[in-house]
């Protein structure tokens, strides 16, 4: 069987998985990608990881490639730069240092890039021309797909759309020190920062008033939201209006024909879908208006980054 | 002789001009386009201004179609829809309404994505598969070349740049209502409104103070710079403050190796280029850093808009 293992480096975690030609996610492992703070240590684990995968199929597979997605990957480089959310720092040659360990073709690619590719060959995106992915995990990424093709930029590093100034209200800092970056506020990590926020703007009883930080998770807002707990109300709507209004402004540059969106926080559902589409909706010109829709992503949830990783490699068998 | 018809629609100037196939501009002429409110007056004056560039050369001329530049237009359908800085509101069937006077192969397109094309096929931009051309006249445009091909989007409206949402300090409004929107601060029309706000924030001595708005032009606001005008000066680090931004902020989006800017703003030279070079060198990401151009427009500054619309028809004779 011909098989693509994809891997998505995130900030969190390290997810990897043997993708079939139907964009399916077969088998998948994950770990912490923090616990390897040395490179060296982290990518023996990724091999290790892969070859336990591999030996789960008692027939013989046949492996076309390893696509990598990563946040801030040079795909013309094969390399990671400057990565704000992960441990290893300045300019990591991981595509080299990969194929010492999985000798095989590789490619390496901004993991909302590689989503865009994935959602376009196996997704909700077949036949789109002109499209954008949000990815909202730890941090906020774009995959921008204008005139049926990818846009990587003149360098590979097109759609840094998480460190656009939204010159907001308090004017947060991104992992990357931009104040008032978009990331900082539409993002799983933004909507916990929104949460404090909101304790420190209002005096209403939450729930969130005897949790920490650190112990907050993304399913306990939406839990909230669903019993009516006005901060996470407050949060929601606040989040959905920097949303909406980064979402319009993006229209004009080019006139996507539909937006998906992937990630944590869309685990919210109405919560953020709702708010945000009335706030899109408000901020929209005239000359776009009922001609953009804000959509889910087609790819199932659990593998979306693995199934986009691995279209890097799918993307050259297709028709 | 071949030759292309370029018509640059302008909300002040409508120009037209004769473009031969290495994008000189042989023969212009123009006249203002809100002495003519009325559509079809306005298009039977532009086929007599026709004729009578025609009419100067001896020669016969082999007129290979017309090219138009507009704000607001749709490729797609040959329209121009809801533009703010023109008269005729709604949908104008511009190309259609044209073809009964002038019949000949004719496109339209938004005036900054022809000047994207034009700088592209006679100006700076050749070779360059990724760059972004930004027009400072009465509005800001933007077009958009990534991976080598014009960005249109969905709809043919992609590029409408200056109707980003800055959210800056005042909230200025645009022609389309935005508050905050780019081109109400950067743009002919942005700088003189800014002259205006430095009135009324500082108390300098300033040649500005006896000038009335209608009477403010871009020229005398570079001329005053050159005096060391304190208000002009303040007005032009204001203006590259927030255009600064806001490059940073679209080099996020595609990446380009270079912008190159034209139209009237460009003419105040350093006074805007150099604050302009400090503020997004201040503003972009680390991993852009040292990698993205700020550039006149290589085209001839006068017959600029004229030849980017004619590469609409050129673009199709190149090789």
């Amino acid at each position: 069987m011909d098989i693509v293992i994809g891997i998505d480096i995130g900030g969190t975690k390290t997810k990897i998985g043997l993708v079939n030609k139907e964009g399916h996610c077969l088998e998948t492992a994950f770990f912490r990608t923090r616990e390897h703070p040395d490179l060296d240590e982290y990518l023996d684990q990724i091999k290790t990881t892969v070859e336990e995968l591999t030996s789960r199929f008692p027939e013989r597979l046949n492996i076309l490639g390893c696509g990598i997605g990563a946040p801030n990957a040079s795909s013309r480089n094969g390399t990671i730069v400057h990565a704000a959310n992960l441990t290893w720092k300045g300019t990591v040659p991981i595509v080299e240092k990969m194929q010492e360990r999985l000798p095989m073709p590789m490619k390496i690619m901004n993991d909302a890039s590689a989503a865009a590719l994935g959602e376009m060959l196996f997704g909700n995106a077949k036949g789109m021309s002109d499209f954008i992915v949000i990815t909202l995990g730890t941090g906020f990424g774009a995959g921008i797909v204008a005139n049926g093709k990818l846009i990587t930029g003149y360098d590979g590093f097109a759609g840094e759309l998480g460190h656009v100034d939204m010159t907001i209200g308090d004017g947060r800092l991104t992992g990357l020190n931009v104040r008032g970056g978009l990331e900082a506020y539409v993002s799983a990590t933004g909507l916990k920062r929104t949460i404090m926020y909101m304790l420190s703007q209002y005096l209403d009883e939450s729930r969130f008033r005897s949790i920490a930080y650190n112990d907050l998770h993304g399913e306990d807002i939406t839990r909230a939201a669903e019993e009516g707990d006005p901060i996470a109300l407050k949060a929601f709507d606040f989040t959905a209006d920097v949303f909406g209004m980064a979402l319009a402004n993006f229209t004009a540059f080019t006139q996507p024909e539909a937006f998906f969106l992937m990630g944590g926080l869309v685990e919210s559902g109405k919560w953020i879908f709702e708010p945000l589409q009335k706030y899109f909706d408000a901020y929209l010109l005239d000359v776009y208006k009922g001609k953009v829709q804000i959509l889910r992503s087609g790819l199932p949830p659990k593998t979306t980054a693995i199934c986009g990783a691995a279209a890097l490699i799918w993307e050259e068998y297709a028709g």
